[in-house]
């Protein structure tokens, strides 16, 4: 399988832990998105819609959205519950990742480490909406250990951008479960702490 | 179960076609979004993040986010591809329109009807952001009857807003496969056609 990705974005990452974590054999193509490299004719082939990550399995046949990659690759592994309602929580906060907080706390810090804008720069309604999705997990994670029952696919998704909150401005200092919790899906997953 | 929904919503409507379509039984509870309804204590009760559409199982669970709730009611249906490629691909979709198509199709209508805007109000760059996502519904659907294999949850999921683009200014016109395959899937789901 091949990778197309970029190490500077926690989508991209989400992908690489999993595949990590679950052993499966990848081959990484870096793609720097900040030089057009995922708007190429040859890109466009395989994602028309241009984004990274996007992989190609052995067959061929490409996958993009980072949820759905992670999802694909972890079918059958113990990332996804076993019960149904608890994988359907797991989806839950896959989704609402992708709409209430990667549009809010990745977009700021991409704005202030890719677009080299000032925190006075950002949009005050997206700092807000960022804060608001740090409060709902520090909600969830002051009463539970992790986002679902177990250690799951949602943990590793929602890592990716809440490690990295800061570098878009947000004082991770006011949320000591998330942190917590930072700490302890980062040891999950063999990575060297952030904080 | 119980689904909590605003009539208005698309994706309340997704939850309730996919109950539709499966016979599965299910009382509705109206919840008007615009007059804060979705915001009071009992409602943050069983969903703290506040948004429709919330389910809530007979056994008392809850369940959030659109696409996690009709992934949990349709698994073991006809639905969901069998093929685990394919339901990836399936999965592709429900993730591409909730960070892709959405945010930029369904909010210029939420603008224009709810909020009473002009369609010159609208931000510039949310109407061509919803032009690139028809744009690549119509390249899938000029190519293939559906967006994946076979009729599934992300044709449920794309119709919501997609049929009510219009609503938000949207020329749908320009799409010849979009507008097919609106009526098909319209006609799949027993719906009075929209066009």
């Amino acid at each position: 399988m091949k990778i197309y990705g970029d190490n500077n974005s926690g989508n991209c990452l989400k992908v690489k832990w999993v595949c990590d974590r679950l052993a499966l054999p990848y081959t990484w193509i870096d793609i720097d998105i900040m030089k057009g490299e995922s708007r190429t004719p040859e890109f466009l082939e395989f994602n028309p819609w241009g984004q990274v990550p996007t992989v190609v399995l052995d067959g061929g046949r490409a996958l993009a959205q980072s949820a759905a990659i992670i999802r694909y690759l972890g079918r059958d592994s113990d990332l996804i519950p076993q019960d149904a309602f608890a994988a359907a929580k797991m989806d839950e906060w896959l989704f609402w990742e992708q709409y209430s907080h990667e549009p809010y706390v990745a977009v700021c810090r991409f704005h202030l480490v890719y677009l080299g804008k000032d925190r006075s720069e950002l949009d005050p309604e997206k700092v807000r909406r960022g804060y608001l999705a740090l409060d709902h997990m520090e909600r969830r994670l002051q009463a539970a250990r992790f986002l679902v029952d177990t250690f799951s696919l949602a943990d590793i998704a929602l890592l990716a951008y809440t490690r990295l909150a800061h570098e878009g401005g947000f004082e991770l200092g006011r949320y000591p479960s998330v942190q917590r919790w930072i700490t302890d899906v980062e040891a999950h997953l063999g990575l060297p702490p952030t904080h």
